[in-house]
């Protein structure tokens, strides 16, 4: 979720990108003291988010800017839409605009991309999870615009959660059987217990020395949907079933109707595209 | 372009983004001795962008690892060619896998959509350029992926160059006629001889008053095909013309095909997914 | 569990710190040139944490420095036992040398703590758990010293796991009975599978409330003996136990023995003074 | 002393460590707008610090929490007693909580303990210095902490003042008679003015020769109570005597006895313990 | 051009140089609550420049602080002017004087250099244009001065605009004639549109080459004033011919009156000491 | 005093600021194997200094680069001299050039400038020393840069040492007689042992007060040529006497022959204009 520092953080960074020693062309063209009013518009319809990044654009590069009408995160909107309106002094909305659509347009895309996908399975018991293939740099604000858009967080980085892939258990020495649930129990003694453990199997023969070790979650990755059936079958509750692997709006929900409990798809994040929004000067008032 | 600082720092806050307090798996279930040969595999074809980044992340997680065989920036592989080979203590290349992928895939996203938009117009006259709408905080490395798929570089950020577009000439006070032309010379007289000054039109009306003040470009923004072409032919080489809006690979051609001598394309880098890569254990060594 | 960033950025921190315009005394004093031997030894016994914290700052100050014979990590102590020996230019081994024993010291006192009060309780089933009472900016080092003692992590902040305490639960409007049980389910309902939620309470009538609702654990606060005993037998095994509250030396293993399967100590990191580490000079070359 | 800049800087270290990304359980258990009013109250007696701290946490979690009635810097208070009062949005007051106590918890333990060694040394002209024993990250606040108990701020670093010890007079080949006084005089000719020189002894016969080259102090190191008797007399005024080695609260009286005019004590900072301070909900205001 | 986030970063760093853990002198003899009033007065006459770089400085260390009657950026003032009036506790007044002074001297003697020669060249074509010759660190700041006093900004870093010197024409193999006609538009290929190339020649024989590439300007270095003269008419308007090369206020008269557009000139910044400007009490109101 | 942080901090900041996306020139006109051997050479005589930010400047932006030959800090050179020769990827060598000149030609400056004062005063007691009228963000490069010319090192800042001054005194009400010497033992009270303290004085009647209160040194300010001879005279070796004021290289013998110890100059720092130097390329070898 977004804290000050976070997105004080992501926009400072931004906007030092953008005007690293100022908007040349604001200060030669647009009085100091004019003023704008403008207003986010949509053109083409989706899920908005980022607004709490969007103000504070605008209101770093000058605190008198004020935004008006802001959809909440996670609002579905139409084409044409206003979204938000900006009203401050000109050169300073002109100099953020940029930085602003740059975050809202990308965020949303995100939100509108995960709540296609969460449409897609409304009605069964999947939820669907996003993973780590986000934008370098910008996680927290992607994992928000996931949530925003109905999606569930899976483990924020490496340090909040153990998942224990194929090369993993290749090196523990323990892909199956007993053995590969004494390794896992061999992991879990040396955890916390509010460290979730997830273990990624490969085939359904895997699946019982999982079950029997104790897991927060079995990772079915790249399984049939028979083999998904199966698997939910025998779990019978024991442990979160979560799916992965070719997941995309055409096979969504056929995975989900298998009875799985989270579906995690890696195109939320990365291979979303930036929704498209504009900035519609309303009023120019001189200064 | 990307300096040693610049991917210092875009690696450094991934990897702090990724793993803030150590990645737990690893560490639970690799010996800190084994060692790992993996390649970096394409799944799907196109322009290759980031070695560099993808080097310097698993060097900085562990500086025993060695990257070799890697392919040059911009270099064109078919699907299943191997893109590096990486070479060292498996805990580390564990640890960085993710984070090295996610800056390849979403730069080589943006050569290979560049890519195309550049093929799309061979034989014309018209280069292909960025725009500022980047990922916040990833400017450079996709401007810089931008060049790697045979496109140019715009401005780089607001500092560095003018550009007057309709909000500034309101303000101004003058959209065309000698008003305009002398509020460009008064901008003109302000700047270094450096700085590129370029002016942005929305019809033909405006064009020969900015012509007449002499500027770097003449940006044409949503001009239909003919009015490009008219306006192409009334420059006659006096100035750089410059199209913008609704450029897509469908329309690009025909855009070049009216003889400008730049087509800027936001899509290139805020309309790019993620590229499917992937890294493939090799080979795995007991420490 | 330590990066090399997080280690990196403590040092270059507490170097600062000391030294922001460089060792006045060495460079007046010390032959650049000359070179130092030296001895970290323990005059107490403990459990010694922070090796690679120290092997850092002296190599910070100067990378021509080595470290040999570090003991390991949780390494229990006698006093006068050699924990490492330094060598290099005597300037920087008489520079780090304070900021590097800081480092040991404090992180030995807190692995010490922990490992009396993990002796206190061995046989029993319990594990000693850390708590968020750490030193300020220290949090990292602080968690792995626990573990280097033979404690376990509990969540390393407010953003990894979620733990509902007596205020939130008021703020939910739900302190016992069916309605807690509902708005535990409404809290895991917006959560990711991986997170953990652990609710605190306050007597035995929330218990079957919290259990019912489906919890990562039961955090029984400030419970009697009795009342310990009485909850794990109702628990059951159905979720983890972990007690806290007037936890200390003299109590714990009574604690213990009443079956949790976790008690929470926030003295371990906020009762733990400096461990008695000092560097002795070996011996000096003339430069 | 504390300046804005420091406070700033811890806080916001802490706090980015504490919630990196957001508070998860009053996200989902507190509703934004309802209010929380809480009093910092003292569990056991001793002497406050740190008040500037826990304001600036607050306020930097959210810059609408109000702090009042804090008691100022140094005030000495029993068990039980309020020393502050907090108002604000109860999400903010919550998220602060534990970072705002772990700083006063720390400084309050350090000025706590100082003051016990300063009422210890009451009547005699010996005064209670700090060392460079502190806490990494934390030592401005520590030093605060120190003169809020009522201790003296000995040099804050390596920087600001040169301390000769035992291996630097060994490297500078003389460790008594006219070398050593010679070898101080090279030492000072090289200082501008400001600079104070601190010259360590071990034994009454250096004694004259670091007198005779003129210092600020000279620290006698591990004397006997007689020897520093023998050397306040011999010194008689002409520069300050400064003892250290063994001194706890058992011993201090004796040694400040003796006559000497600074005793410094590595204890106060690397010694203390975190005082128990807690936070007591007074009124909880729905939104 | 200046930044809030250019003015904040260079005052904050600063500041930490110059009072890292406060200003002990104010802590112990000023009443916090006693007020100053006090002028910024010009002691010899200038050109001003830093006005915001002062009020950011002393509201950044209270920000209580009021400015007013700040003279504007370029003012040109006498000896003895109030060039703006300080308002506030006296602590902060007193503790932020000697850095804020510190920047507006700096930058006032920058500004007063360049007026300096723009008054020289007053009624020629020439412009007078800075260099990269400037403080690290302070770069924005100092290009900011210059305009201030009158010149031109030439290119901000090596990053906004291509400058071919000598070593460069050499690497490129490529000094004179069509290959250097080649060579530059080779070079000029791999750039986007807005970005500047300038070309530096030594003497008369490589200026038709470059002219044929087609560039921004050419660069005369140090040629004779005859040169001059022959080059500007050989350009006869087709690029910006621009001089340097041993420019001081005796020789850039004639330099200007060859008819040259440009002089840039290094000593603008690197050669301009600091302003001689005070900060005078006016009224002191106890606490 | 230099360390290498604060070199690698200034240079870092200084190369972001020089080329934040890289050197555009040499990228296109240098192939990456050259290599360039460069020869750095006074164009005018002076005293060196900036050896060890010059190294770290070159080998920042390319490791692969030697600097051989470099003279000492405070090496005294004719015009025309070789103060260091660079061997190295010609890329690199050329994109240092500007930054690592930029800094030796500065602090060189102020070495020779500080050179010229110390030889002003030679034969006399009279030391020279700097002030706090640094350069922002430079002060530590440039204390050093007085010290390798020959001159003392004054307060680095106000945190490490007192200077009561005329604001001051009228704030603890006390500017003479025994107020102002039981004033200066109040603030010394408050002090630890090993920060100095310097009181300024306008005029003699102030003296006696000042050397009853014991202070490490008295500055005399503005003093006449006849009060400085008094005020030494009065003084007899009781405290240090500093004389300031309309100090420079005329005034400065004979304020030197009055007996003063110390004589702080504020032109060290900012009246030191850049020292000529240049880099000459030696030989150049095609990659």
């Amino acid at each position: 979720m977004l804290t000050p520092a976070l997105i004080t953080d992501a926009v400072g960074r931004a906007l030092a990108e953008d005007a690293p020693w100022g908007d040349l062309t604001v200060q030669l063209s647009i009085d100091p003291d004019a003023r704008l009013s403008a207003a986010v518009v949509a053109r083409e319809p989706g899920v908005f988010a980022g607004g709490p990044v969007l103000v504070k654009t605008f209101r770093q590069v000058d605190s008198r800017t004020e935004v008006r009408g802001l959809v909440s995160e996670g609002h579905r909107f139409a084409a044409g839409e206003v979204l938000a309106r900006i009203d401050g002094p000109a050169q300073g909305v002109l100099t953020g605009e940029r930085v602003a659509l740059n975050f809202v347009q990308r965020l949303s895309g995100v939100a509108t991309l995960t709540s296609r996908f969460v449409a897609a399975v409304a009605g069964t018991s999947a939820s669907i999870a996003d993973t780590r293939k986000t934008t370098p740099g910008l996680r927290a604000l992607e994992k928000h615009a996931v949530a925003a858009g109905g999606g569930k967080n899976h483990r924020f980085s490496l340090s909040d959660a153990v998942m224990l892939k194929d090369n993993h258990l290749v090196a523990l020495g323990a892909t199956e059987g007993p053995e590969l649930t004494r390794a896992i129990r061999g992991v879990k003694d040396q955890l916390g217990h509010t460290t979730a453990v997830v273990v990624e199997i490969d085939h359904l023969g895997q699946l019982d020395a999982v079950i029997d070790a104790g897991v927060t979650a079995v990772l079915l990755d790249n399984f049939s949907l028979a083999d998904l059936r199966t698997a939910v079958e025998r779990v019978a509750g024991r442990t979160v079933c979560e799916a992965s692997g070719g997941v995309n709006l055409e096979t969504v929900r056929g995975i989900a109707e298998t009875g799985v409990d989270v579906i995690s798809v890696g195109q939320l994040t990365h291979g979303a595209a930036a929704l498209d929004l504009g900035l519609d000067a309303v009023d120019v008032a001189a200064g």
